[in-house]
């Protein structure tokens, strides 16, 4: 669902985990959370009417430029987990997302996420967010 | 080092399993020797002579197109293992390449592999292998 | 939904392709659609009662021992797909599956592969397959 | 090689990057480079005379607590990439390591960032540190 009558905007999905996912520790390898975050934005993206695929086939893609992370608990193999994404700041260069992960059956806070992403040309070379992208973010 | 004097044609390439690629079962999840096949034939077509990367910029990549691996034992984080790539065969529009994975230490037989590779153009479309291509791995 | 009434046995998942399970050929790495797999058989377990994660916890794990896979058609990011996940043996010490991964929207097929798995304890030792869980799927 | 005469403690290694590790940007997909800091951080630590599986297996894990990472300019497919692993702190329950990632061809600072790491028992709980790991990175 999306939350869009009232600031901020967020954005919530939810899944497994898959056991692909874990490691031997017997939890969720760390990078793995920051995977879900971009299930988690292109989830947030579509939802505000826009793909983030047709977004890259008219030219703009969006590159991770920053990323910070803190890991409170960790999931396990076919836990339900989700993640909220929420539009942190829209910049004329790009787009910073916050996110939270959790646990679905206990609510448990698992990862705390910001990262900071760049429009980039097909070139790689930093571009102005379109107008058009920047809309579905920015309520008049 | 590149077998280049006998029949038949294989390649050796060594690296150390990554905690990432390990499992809750405490060995690696089983998808990731597939992608250590990828590196061996990587490799392989490195020590011919021409890399995999220069090939798909002169237009023509090389598709999985079937895919079958025995797993014989397990691999564990930190352990060296070894990919044996040996050209199995070379079609008009493919090659087929078979893998041995070994433990490095022990000798152990992990994976035996074999996958089918189509050559195709940008647009995903089967292509003939260029002559350059099939030079590579056809001796005259 | 799962397919209880006649033969045979049959589960479907559905999910979105995430922008990690790509590669620089724009399609979907194909070690990835093997993971798909592994959702499947999961989601497929859980159906039919008992969670793998349960059944880990009660000492024995499925290992994958063999693997066959054939690639028809590529999917792209954010595709929607279908993994069909039967039940092709079940066997003193082990099980096969047989998956058949389709696009959504179009019904294409992308992937048919099958896996063999044996029943292991937590040493990784092939033991007997338990009663409690080969009441899952034979049917009385 | 690991630096051990002169402050700070640091390691390079250095590999190619894999076709599995793109994605349809045509570059490495973002997380891939963290998983890359932990081969980085393995390495290190077997440099200074202790296998990082070793220490688990005597019952100390170190988890990933908080992580930071800055992403400079793309690696792309087989390119060669170096790892600098930096020994930035070392706690009485923890370690912090920095890494700066480069191309080897040209040098190009790709990506920089850092791990906070806890040390934990077989349960995921916070431990300290042992004296015998703690050894490894301190000098007398």
């Amino acid at each position: 669902m999306t939350h869009q009558d009232a600031e901020p905007l967020f954005h919530d999905v939810e899944f497994r985990v898959r056991y692909a996912e874990t490691d031997q520790m017997g939890v969720v390898y760390h990078t793995n959370y920051l995977v879900w975050c971009e299930v988690g934005r292109t989830d947030f993206i579509r939802a505000r009417g826009m793909s983030y695929a047709d977004m890259e086939r008219s030219g703009v893609g969006l590159a991770v430029s920053e990323l910070t992370a803190r890991f409170h608990a960790a999931a396990r193999y076919d836990d339900a987990v989700r993640v909220r994404t929420t539009l942190a700041e829209v910049r004329s260069r790009g787009i910073t997302f916050d996110y939270l992960i959790t646990d679905v059956a206990t609510g448990r806070r698992l990862v705390t996420a910001r990262t900071a992403l760049v429009s980039i040309d097909p070139q790689g070379r930093p571009t102005a967010l379109p107008a058009s992208v920047r809309a579905l973010f920015v309520r008049e």
